[in-house]
């Protein structure tokens, strides 16, 4: 029986998930895999904390640089969250050839082409399956797509916080912050959501999905981030009038010349695929030219689901199925989001001038409401600008 | 670079969209895998046929048994559609230690258990993913699920061209008859298009997919099977006017001692996940205890989307991704379907005291229709044997 012995850094949700699926599903794991994954040592800022899911305490270390350095550890599962500190502690893992498996997508997203370049160079295996759509299976078939198939647009609903809060919205004709505090009584979000609702979040996803699809090195930078905080009860209930339900969107496409990469609120039909993803469920949609398109749905998130796709990874490692080599490719292709066009509902404190001329369709004169006709968004972002309460949703078509 | 020799069984539809992709993207599959694939010999019933995608004319032969014993063949892909030569095919290939993928899911329906043991047995691969979902990623993810999760349910819209006569019928009023011949014209049903509408090519899916989630052999014989042959437009607006879209579903469920398998016209919610799979498309959704539910979209047929998905698999054979095991356990399950109980929507000519007796909800006279109260299916397919034109409809509630 091949055995892996394991560092987990970090105990946290993930981690514990973790450790809870090891230990229910340990003899499962040997039937169907062969294999025998271990957890040797945890790190944790605080010995002491009384946390859910029990392990001995002699497992449990505070000195950040133990686990990566040392011999007995086969695979790091990097749960934490932090971004400098883990960076510095996967480079390090991966020079003393251990295989990294994480579920952080920010750190990810910050160095993706040095932490896949430099695990390709030490021939280990570096998994971060769930860094999107959490339980989903969306980054291994999306490997696989790419071995045959141009990607000509990913897009989905990757962050459970604002799906959950726009859903309820959508249902209670509720307010903003409303329903944003509800859902940080209910665990949804957090005390601090601004990562969620500004878009950051979707960001970062988007940017792990947009560099492996496209074959490009798509940015945070180059992706254009707009959130759902600055929405309203009314916004939400013009666009129901109109048969659309709003969603924040991440959307990645190829265009003449480059690709368009944007988070942002969208008013997609009522009826539609991304209308029925509603609660915290994520989705990713994948365009290609032999396969079509195809979508993946599930929890975004949740202690569970985020630890099964990181056991998933690790049994991939224990089992060598993947194959180790670095998927990123850099097909220079060139970052057009600037040039972004579309329709748009925006509302605004006042009527100026100029937003009149964009006029297409008016929905209301106080707050001022309307839908453009076609226009450019960094033309009309500017036009917004003296408007911090402003609103802006793309309006999407049938097909959408 | 590592070169697999393949040999093709079948250059109908789908072989021919294999041929076509190992030509277009040949470079793009050495770039992304280091392999090669070369077609060395391919079956076909006529030499002097012509087809849509050219090879050389030496690559071709009639004869059927040249394949599986040629030494020179590393891997041979079956598409025929045919049962039982096909599985004699499989069988010589897997002894001469021959890795087997295909598209078949007669076949594989057929032979599940047989064709899985002999390949684990010869040390080589049997994969199968274009089986099932045509182009969509749903075999590889769910062995990775049953790795790690007990599944308690298994569904899915598994016929692109009985949803195609759905969405039709639903969003035009248009009796079955009307549609069926549009979709035969528009080559979207075939000339004898019994085994699909019948829900036998769901119900040969639903067997691969609930063997391998459950880990159990559930055979054809233990899915029972209602098509959507019977079904007018009488039934779709009804079905509308209580806001209810109609599909065909393949569902497996465990219950209490057991399992339940049936393939039938379900109404679902209008603007549920499923109501919004429309057209040819085909979605499938899994439900375990760690991840949670996880639903797969796409393409459920065509040329393209199909040969990618056993392109897809071949290339898991030349990188060696995917272990080497019978992936089908036998825990013993018992089928229950005889068991199953609902709320369902009947029409027939006349009715019947006992149908009555059944009546929960008045729906019309003539025809008369209704909505039972709770009731065992076998109970109700008894009552109305004697009126062959009668359909069945099974009521979800919203979180179906």
């Amino acid at each position: 029986m091949k055995k892996i012995n394991i560092g987990l850094l970090g105990f946290g949700t993930v981690g514990q998930g973790v450790a809870k699926i090891i230990h229910e599903k340990g003899e499962q794991i040997k039937a169907s895999t062969g294999c025998e994954l271990e957890i040797k040592k945890v790190l944790v800022r605080n010995m002491d904390k009384e946390r859910a899911v029990k392990l001995p305490k002699e497992l449990f270390t505070t000195d950040a640089h133990l686990i990566p350095n040392d011999p007995q550890i086969d695979l790091v599962i990097e749960v934490t969250g932090d971004v400098e500190l883990s960076y510095e502690l996967m480079q390090i893992a991966f020079k003393n050839k251990k295989h990294v498996v994480t579920a952080n997508k920010a750190v990810v997203s910050a160095y993706f082409e040095e932490l896949s370049e430099l695990a390709a160079e030490n021939g280990v295996y570096f998994l971060y399956e769930a860094s999107v759509g959490g339980g989903i299976p969306v980054l291994k078939p999306l490997k696989d797509i790419i071995k045959l198939n141009e990607v000509s647009r990913v897009r989905g609903i990757l962050n459970g916080t604002c799906n959950y809060i726009l859903t309820k919205m959508t249902a209670f004709g509720a307010d903003y912050g409303e329903v944003l505090k509800e859902a940080q009584e209910l665990g949804y979000a957090e005390a601090d959501p601004s990562s969620d609702v500004e878009g950051t979040d979707t960001q970062r996803k988007l940017r792990i999905l947009a560099s492996l699809a496209f074959g490009a090195k798509v940015t945070e930078e180059d992706i254009l981030c707009l959130g759902i905080d600055k929405l309203s009860a009314f916004d939400i209930e013009a666009m129901k009038e109109r048969g659309k339900v709003v969603k924040l969107v991440g959307d990645a496409k190829e265009v003449e010349g480059g690709y368009e990469a944007i988070v942002q609120p969208v008013a997609v039909s009522a009826g539609s695929y991304f209308s029925s993803v509603n609660q915290a469920f994520n989705s990713v949609a994948v365009s290609s030219d032999m396969v079509g398109e195809v979508k993946f749905y599930g929890a975004g998130a949740g202690m569970l689901p985020t630890a099964n796709a990181v056991l998933t990874d690790c049994l991939d490692v224990a089992t060598e199925e993947q194959i180790i080599a670095n998927p990123l490719r850099d097909r220079g292709m060139v970052c057009k989001t600037q040039e972004l066009k579309g329709v748009f509902y925006v509302r605004t404190e006042e009527k100026t001038a100029a937003l009149a001329a964009l006029e297409g369709e008016a929905v209301a004169s106080s707050p001022y409401a309307m839908i453009t006709k076609p226009v450019a968004l960094k033309e009309l972002l500017e036009l917004l600008s003296s408007d911090p309460a402003a609103s802006i949703i793309r309006m999407e078509g049938e097909d959408y």
